[in-house]
């Protein structure tokens, strides 16, 4: 397992394209960066086959101190949601779930 | 709350670089394209500032069908795991708990 970084993508698409480097990259940070700027603003980013980003709200709730016991009140926050699309499901849980029945 | 697509984001980041339509719009179906393909293959997309992607075994587990109180086996399965990164957190996360602080 790797792990593969912004440079990766920006090498291989400006290889695969022809495009320049400083191009590529710059419209890949711009695209990261406008996603963060939407999501801020409260919008939901809906990219086909790749997934859906978007922000909800988790609710206020009382936790416990495991150690101390004591009860804090945890505040209502809101957090990032991706949720995996059609293309990427089949081909990465549609595949650990053919080979599962493969393999019985 | 509006949904924004792939197109949009194709159109703003051509205005602002004043980069070829086209061009934005194949770097950034490639960007996407690749990312699929590297998450497909087990690899880790490690995007600084914007987060990290990554694939999860989900363990297999007994589930009961609630209608028929049925035992089924669900086997083990894969699943994308989305973990926000610094600066979003700042942005998204960090901004909900300063409301909630101002708002006391």
């Amino acid at each position: 397992m790797s792990t593969i970084t912004k440079k990766d993508f920006v090498d291989r698409i400006s290889e695969k394209t022809g495009q320049k480097r400083g191009e590529v990259k710059e419209t890949i940070q711009l695209f990261l960066d406008e996603m963060i700027d939407e999501l801020t603003n409260g919008n939901r980013l809906e990219f086909r086959d790749f997934g859906v980003f978007e922000v909800r709200e988790r609710a206020a709730r009382i936790a416990q101190n495991p150690k101390t016991l004591e009860q804090v009140q945890v505040p209502a926050r809101k957090a990032v949601r991706f949720k995996i699309g059609r293309l990427m499901r089949e081909r990465i849980v549609g595949e650990s779930l053919t080979q599962e029945l493969a393999s019985r």
